[in-house]
C-alpha cells in the first residue's frame, strides 16, 4: 500500500491536522498503556538529520517532579503575564495555557546534544537540526495521538534550565517542549488563542520567489 | 467527522509515516501546481508558538540563484567528507545527500525572528519555539506531499548565512530548512543512510520516569 494514497485518505489526514490543535483542558481519567504506547511509535518513525534519532524522553510521574514542574510553568507565566499591559493583559490573564494540573500524562522531551549517533552528519552547518528531528518527532506522535482521539498540549512556558535542574537530566539534554497528554474535556477545533482574541490564522500562505 | 477516525485510518497514517522517508533521488518531470497547493496548505493547519506563523518560504526558481544554493551545498558538502577519514569517509563519499540538481521545486523555508504576530506569547521562555513552530509545519507539509505520492528531501549540508545572502532574504529571517520536491525515482521505504550501512534505526524508544 505504501506510497499509494487515496483522495478520501488525503482528505481525512487534512482533517486530522485541523483537529491537531493544542489541547489544554483535559479530563483526569487515566489513558491505557496500550494507546500511549501506539503514540509513542511515532517517534521511531520520524526523520532525524544523518539517523541521529536524538530524543530523549522524561514521563514525568512522581508527585514532586510534577509539582516542580507545574511552579515552573505557573512563575513562568505570572511573569510573562506581568510584560503585558491594560486589554492586552486582560485577554491574557483569562487563557488557559497549560493543563499540567489534569492531564494524566505529563512528557518532558528533550534532545540529546551529546549523542555520537550518526557521526554528525548534516548537523555540522546546521547543528539546529537535531532539535529539529525531534520538534519533527513530537509532532509525528501529535498526530498519532489526535487519531487516537487524544488531546497534547505543548507547554514552552517554563524556564528550561530549572526544569532540567529539577529533573536531574543528563548534561547535554536541551529541552524541546514539555507535553501533556490525556483525554480532551470537549471536541473543538478553534485554538484558545483564537477565541478568546489573542490572535487570529493568517488568511493565507505568503510565498516569494527568487 | 473531527476527533473519530479508525483503525483503518490509523494503519495508514502509520503507514504513511513510515513512507515519509527523506528521498534525494528525483525525476525531473514538473508537479502540477495544485499538487503544490494542496501541499503547502498544510503549513496553515501547523501549531505555532502563540499563533505566530512565523514560516516564511521562498521558491527558488531562477537558475542564478539554484545555482548559488547548489554551489553552496556542494562545497558544505565536500568540507563535511574532508572531516571523515578512512572506511567512514569512503561511505560518506557514497551516500547521494541532496537531489538539488534535479527536484524541480525547490523552496528556502524560513523563520521570521522579527515577527510581531502572537506578541510572544509562549517564546518569552523558551525562543527557539519560534523555529520550532516552522519544523512543526514542514513535518505537516512532508506527510501531506507523501501522501500525494511526492518526495521531499530536507538539506542542512549548506551554509545558512551564505544562502540567506544568495537569495536576499530579510534581516530576521532564519534558514530552518532546504527543500527538495519531486516525484521520487524509486519507491522505497529504508533510508539511504541504512541502505548503505552510514547508521540504523535504534531497536526501540528509550523511556525514563521521574
Amino acid at each position: 500500500m505504501q506510497g499509494r494514497y487515496t483522495a478520501a485518505f488525503r482528505a481525512e489526514l487534512q482533517d486530522l491536522m485541523q483537529w491537531r490543535r493544542d489541547v489544554r483542558r483535559f479530563r483526569t481519567d487515566p489513558v491505557e498503556a496500550a494507546v500511549l504506547d501506539r503514540c509513542l511509535a511515532a517517534f521511531s518513525l520520524a526523520p532525524s538529520v544523518g539517523l541521529s534519532e536524538p530524543w530523549r524522553i522524561l514521563r514525568v510521574e512522581s508527585a514532586a517532579a510534577r509539582a516542580a514542574a507545574t511552579a515552573n510553568f505557573e512563575e513562568a507565566n505570572a511573569k510573562a503575564l506581568a510584560g503585558y499591559s491594560g486589554e492586552r493583559a486582560q485577554t491574557y490573564a483569562g487563557l488557559k495555557l497549560s493543563g499540567m494540573r489534569e492531564a494524566p500524562i505529563h512528557l518532558a522531551v528533550f534532545c540529546d546534544e551529546d549523542s555520537a549517533k550518526g557521526s554528525g552528519l548534516g548537523a555540522a552547518t546546521m547543528p539546529q537540526t537535531r532539535a529539529f528531528s525531534v520538534v519533527s518527532a513530537v509532532t509525528l506522535m501529535w498526530l498519532a495521538a489526535r487519531a487516537e482521539g487524544l488531546g497534547l498540549g505543548w507547554v514552552s512556558i517554563l524556564d528550561p534550565v530549572r526544569l532540567a535542574r529539577d529533573l536531574a537530566t543528563p548534561p547535554g539534554w536541551e529541552l524541546i517542549g514539555y507535553l501533556c497528554l490525556g483525554w480532551p474535556q470537549a471536541d473543538d477545533t478553534k485554538p484558545e488563542l483564537e477565541k478568546l482574541g489573542w490572535e487570529s490564522r493568517a488568511a493565507h500562505l505568503i510565498m516569494e520567489t527568487r
